[in-house]
């Protein structure tokens, strides 16, 4: 059973604080085993990356055969349904639309003093996006990962997929084609990475590295920054939904069961003030686990990280879900607006009782990759500004130097840089 | 000597390569003492970090005497002579204003399906500002790190920096007052590092933590990062300045010096099309090092890292400097703004022959924290963004979700994700 807290036990607190350390995750120890397979690849290339591949996933390659081509793609298209390529097409568009609305804007202006300053706004030249392979290898990801890059003007998109005894998900593909993917390579874990960070004879390094991965590719990813960029480490996802007697329980029961059945790591959170709406949910959860055919996943999950949370009023929820800091946050109150613009710390916020967090996972257009494991704290969902980069601009001509020249100089002495200030003052004679 | 190097050479691209490869820094191996001071600081708090800061900054402190009070900060703006405060004053306005026009924008719209989404931008609550000790404590740093926090609106903004001996630069505390920092605490390396990230008896945790610092306060980053958000980790500062025949050698010579005499691992490098620039170039470098104070350092950085490369034309050397991505890039050149706009990748650009980086290092209102090591290629300056995190917004009634619904249901099971789909579903009857 999930735990239940009452907001208005002695022990809350404690409680509720225990439920925000509780680590979900095994920290497996993997760094050493990424770092030498680092090393391997960087050292011999091509070679090692093949032999790791024929080691994990048991399929013998060569450097012809790396790499997915046309036809296999192709193929991969002719073997989903109209439907299905339909629905990966309402996605990428919608996907495209929002993201279309998150370009940044470069600037520039001339001040009093003549200085002239602002910034510009480039994509990155190259980016590497990892693809789980197996049950994990979801077209979903792709086209979220992949269109906000394309979006922000990335010229040489490459995607890397573990296929395992060469075994793949058409719809991975076929996603990959329409998010406008350039190349596409057979090769997975920290191997793929270190492929993408260092380069190798058949595939050319890129500047950054996007995608979830398991704790080796999650390990590799934090040995490369600083060679390249990576995006945020993924952890298990989590919901919070916030509700009132309003609320349909039925409808919260099966978001509950959408994020359990991700990963027996995964969490969902329900916090109300309602005590009634508490128990029916919690019976409707156990009703829709019968017939759900991932039931022992979302079993195990809601069992071991699940929670019911009672407050007293929606007002005192509030600073609870901003320690939480949930990755999706589902209100369904009479008046969601006005609770959402109180809270401060969420990946992403589903207004209204017609909003399951399952339409934003796939065709709403907001971007499913976000922060979990508290992160949002601190950090934003994936968008078009995590494929750009901003290079800051300035001029002055001679008499804005001048104006500046005395506050400069003066800072300079201060920190005992010479230099500095001699190369202001040397261009004012 | 620096290197020389001619594009037209038929070894040019290995020695380009080469230079690109050349790793300034050290790498000392300090993650495993990072991660053992972390440890320790986690356990026992206050009475670790008291340890440490005993053994590694010769100072004797208590859980009261941690915190830097007020009657000190105002010693130390007394300490201060009224240019050096207007100067920073200066700095920080300048600064504010610039940063101002970074602050990003939210978005909210409706389509045609009747969908609407968006995003809103918050503050992060809480951060950390690492202010190294001795001759590497830089005011101006201090406002380069905390105007745009506070532009950004960050509620709580806590600066740490060690005291070797109890000895402390008075302007650094005036920046910091004058930026608006909230809490300062007499505390460096790992140890301030782990007791920003998990908190102490006597100091509350914060959300991200920035700044630059030694290379057991860039291992304690990488560690933590996950648990707060941390800024880039900074290696040594570089400048690119592209150039032709109109540029004045002894300006050039002395923005090469301003960057040398930060550090013997800092790089200074010149390209121009004017073989006879670069010669004069050079000869002014000599001239001017007789006179500096820091000639020492920025000799060694200039002999060991330095390099001159001649290129036929100024349209050669674009594929070059976008392959160095410098952390500053000055173009000297008849129309500096066109050579500008081809530039992909560099951290802030100075244009022109009045625009030393050193204006930017101080006082243009840019921010000077930019990437290094060639992280420009995927990654920005300092900025507002970094300060804040945007949650991503959805909302369907009936029709929206409705319309929708095909296109989800489809995915999930496609994904074979049962109850994503049946949380859609379960809201249509």
């Amino acid at each position: 059973m999930p735990i239940r807290l009452d907001a208005r036990d002695a022990g809350f607190e404690q409680a509720f604080a225990a439920l925000l350390a509780a680590k979900r995750e095994v920290s497996e120890d993997v760094d050493q085993v990424a770092a030498s397979i680092i090393a391997e690849v960087r050292a011999r290339g091509d070679e090692a990356l093949l032999e790791y591949t024929s080691r994990f996933d048991r399929l013998e390659l060569t450097p012809a055969t790396l790499r997915v081509t046309e036809a296999e793609i192709e193929a991969a298209m002719a073997a989903c349904t109209p439907e299905q390529l339909s629905a990966l097409e309402t996605a990428r568009s919608r996907i495209e639309a929002y993201h279309l609305r998150q370009k940044p804007a470069d600037s520039w202006s001339r001040d009093a003093l003549g200085v002239e300053s602002g910034w510009r706004w480039s994509a990155i030249e190259a980016v590497g996006l990892y693809v789980p392979g197996g049950t994990a290898s979801y077209p979903s990801s792709v086209l979220m990962n992949a269109v906000p890059a394309k979006v922000a003007g990335v010229e040489r998109l490459v995607m890397v997929a573990p296929t395992p005894r060469g075994e793949s998900n058409p719809l991975v593909l076929a996603a990959a084609r329409l998010a406008g993917i350039d190349e596409i390579y057979r090769i997975g874990g920290a191997q793929a990475v270190a492929a993408l960070a260092h380069g190798t004879a058949t595939i050319a390094p890129v500047a950054k590295i996007v995608g979830p991965g398991n704790a080796y590719v999650a390990a590799a990813k934090r040995r490369v920054f600083g060679t390249v960029g990576i995006d945020m480490i993924a952890g298990p996802s989590e919901v919070l939904v916030l509700a009132d007697a309003s609320a349909n329980p039925d409808w919260i029961a099966a978001d509950l069961l959408a994020q359990a059945e991700h990963d027996t790591a995964s969490q969902s959170i329900l916090i109300t003030d309602d005590a009634a709406l508490a128990g029916e949910v919690e019976r409707a959860v156990e009703g829709q686990l019968k017939t759900l055919p991932r039931a022992e996943i979302a079993a195990a999950s809601w069992a071991d990280f699940g929670a019911v949370i009672l407050v007293e009023t929606l007002e005192a929820a509030i600073p609870l879900v901003d320690r939480l800091a949930p990755e999706h946050l589902e209100i369904i109150t009479a008046d969601p607006e006005r609770l959402a613009g109180r809270i401060r710390n969420a990946g992403a916020i589903f207004l209204g009782g017609h909003t399951p967090e399952a339409i934003g996972d796939y065709v709403g257009g907001s971007n499913h990759v976000l922060p979990t494991a508290r992160s949002a704290r601190f950090s934003s969902g994936l968008g078009v500004p995590d494929f750009m980069k901003r290079t800051s601009l300035l001029k002055c001509d001679a008499g804005a130097l001048r104006a500046l020249a005395g506050a400069a100089v003066e800072l300079a002495e201060a920190e005992g840089l010479q230099a500095h200030g001699r190369s202001v003052t040397i261009r004012l004679n």
